[in-house]
């Protein structure tokens, strides 16, 4: 093995093309989706604007929301053989899993054959997904076969209505919204830098969102916001916080949802998710999580100088609204899954394949020895 | 839309990372494997013991590749969950898809939850990678359930087996195997690169080579071998493949099976393959297919200094063993695991996430309209 070269790894700084999608830390911070401020948009409209915008390039006028969230409510039936599939998957799965499988599954039975089918794929599996992951949650865990075909309009309030069985509040379902918009597009991030990758051989929509699923899986990347579930679920109250974090820090264990590798200053999505995780905990009236979650904030910036990143308040706002764990990267796939066929699709319309090249690093030519003279 | 820069896109030329498995025409030419010429490789030596090689970093003794051998062999059971799955799997499906969706199920049956485990996780890709493909071919095309636990003691003839429900003759089992040491591993491809986005972000070792079966879908990537059969196999002889061609030629239409990325004057692989062809056209007695594309070559050359890749006489050979169209390119995927994987353990060995940056083309800052005032 050489010496690490940090100067290039992980294509840091390399531009590898273009999008007109998203902007992160323009200005040192900040996050817009086609020129909308992601805070301005999280205050003004629902996740289903922002796969829109995403999908088609301009928000949606009344008319074309109306018959967009109509046709997507229309798609929430899961295919027999898609449901035997994920009857098939056992208990103890990795729910990413399940959902690269469920993702893949449906490319078998309802194949992208040409590119002019992709917006109705996009739709397809924005409406679907919600059910395929908790279709296979509700029969493994509760041993329920559950009807995916809900009548909440969004998209947001259908996955509490498919997990909790009751519609959502009102709040819970601003709550849901919010997130989704939150997560829905982050420029080149490794996920969708692999659905690039792999639209760039002009393979098929499902292979793209499958293999970037399976990117998003990783704890490097979308695996925080349970990563940070985990820390902070058992400290009793701020003190605790502060000596838990204080004794991370001094054996320099990794503290996830914190710090990020491109905003500088803070995080901008922080902010959002952080005001709607105050608001669950008043009314839960149990405001442990958050509290304690305030002073990971304070601790990590005076210490080190790093903020909370997208995923960290989304731990205690998710786990307010009663959302298991496990389940919280997978809610990141029903929303990203909007940035990442957008990707596709402005990949695929000034395309050339992505073939970077490598050092070598390995043994000279040498000629292969008789099986005799092997070591 | 923005013009096209040619310049930097699809990363040509930008080094992405470092490799010991391979080098892709170093001095222009010339495929190595961990320093091994890819020729002697094909004349010396068995596809286990290249995969042997590009897992553990040397080729095996005699006992180490027995030892290998008699593990892969007991390995080719395919679960039964497994096998529900590939029932479920329409005929008209894409094998690819299928492949896709197999590695990824098995993904949730035997989950690599440490990377201590790759090794064996790897092998049992390996080993299974054939019974998938063919358990799905052989019951959804002939209706029947085959065992996918053979005697045979290699992979290429593991995978004839399956098929023809007879044991291959050694000459058709020396082409598989010849084949499948070819196609082994190839640098930074977009397979091998999405594989090891992927393993960037920690992700399983399933989720990594899920990705890059997508990727190696596409068209522009491993489609070709079947492409140029589509190409070849209605060409009576060759004046009229001569005929086809040129037509072709002056239509600008794309042919596929030639030219190289990176190769500038000839694939090292092409030569091999090609003999190979020829002995089988011989065994056969018709040599109509072998002939056409000795022309094709020829006209390419001559008319646009272009030379056949590793997939245009791969085309001929793999039909003359009674190999369908369609299961070309998953027997591409039986061999590339080897050169994914090996690159999934070297991304982890030295790894930094990979994430590049996006040159922004979208519209400038701008705010939110009210519904009403959308177009």
């Amino acid at each position: 093995m050489v010496d690490k070269k940090l100067g290039g790894a992980g294509l840091r700084g390399q531009v590898a093309g273009e999008t007109a999608l998203c902007t992160v830390g323009k200005t040192g911070s900040g996050l817009t989706y086609r020129g909308y401020d992601i805070k301005e948009l999280a205050e003004k409209v629902s996740f289903e604007e922002v796969a829109y915008l995403l999908a088609k390039g301009e928000l949606p006028n009344a008319q074309q929301l109306s018959d967009y969230k109509a046709r997507l409510k229309s798609m929430r039936a899961i295919p027999q053989a898609l449901k035997d599939v994920l009857e098939r998957i056992p208990k103890e799965a990795h729910p990413m899993d399940v959902m690269r499988t469920g993702c893949s599954m449906l490319g078998n039975l309802e194949t992208e054959e040409s590119f002019d089918q992709a917006d109705s794929a996009i739709e397809r599996m924005l409406a679907l997904f919600p059910g395929i992951v908790l279709y296979w949650y509700r029969f493994s865990h509760d041993g329920v076969r559950i009807d995916t075909e809900t009548d909440e309009d969004s998209i947001g309030a259908h996955f509490l209505k498919l997990l909790h069985d009751e519609p959502p509040s009102e709040l819970h379902a601003a709550v849901m919204n919010t997130s989704l918009i939150l997560y829905a597009e982050h420029e080149f991030n490794a996920s969708t830098f692999t659905a690039r990758v792999c639209a760039s051989t002009l393979s098929d929509i499902h292979s793209c969102v499958t293999g970037a699923i399976g990117s998003l899986r990783g704890p490097l990347h979308g695996g925080a916001n349970e990563a940070a579930m985990d820390l902070i679920e058992d400290m009793k109250d701020p003190e605790d916080a502060e000596k838990t974090l204080m004794g991370m820090l001094e054996r320099k264990e990794k503290i996830m949802g914190f710090g990020h590798a491109i905003y500088r200053e803070f995080d901008p999505r922080n902010e959002v998710i952080k005001a709607w995780s105050k608001k669950l905990a008043d009314q839960v009236g149990d405001s442990r999580l958050y509290d304690v979650s305030e002073r990971c904030e304070e601790v990590m910036w005076r210490e080190k100088k790093l903020f909370p990143n997208a995923d960290f308040f989304h731990a205690s706002a998710y786990h307010y609204m009663g959302i298991p764990t496990k389940l919280f990267t997978p809610i990141f796939v029903m929303s990203r899954v909007t940035g990442w066929t957008a990707h596709v699709k402005e990949q695929r319309a000034n395309n050339r394949i992505i073939r970077p090249s490598a050092d070598y690093t390995g043994p000279e030519a040498r000629p292969v020895p008789a099986m005799a003279d092997r070591g």
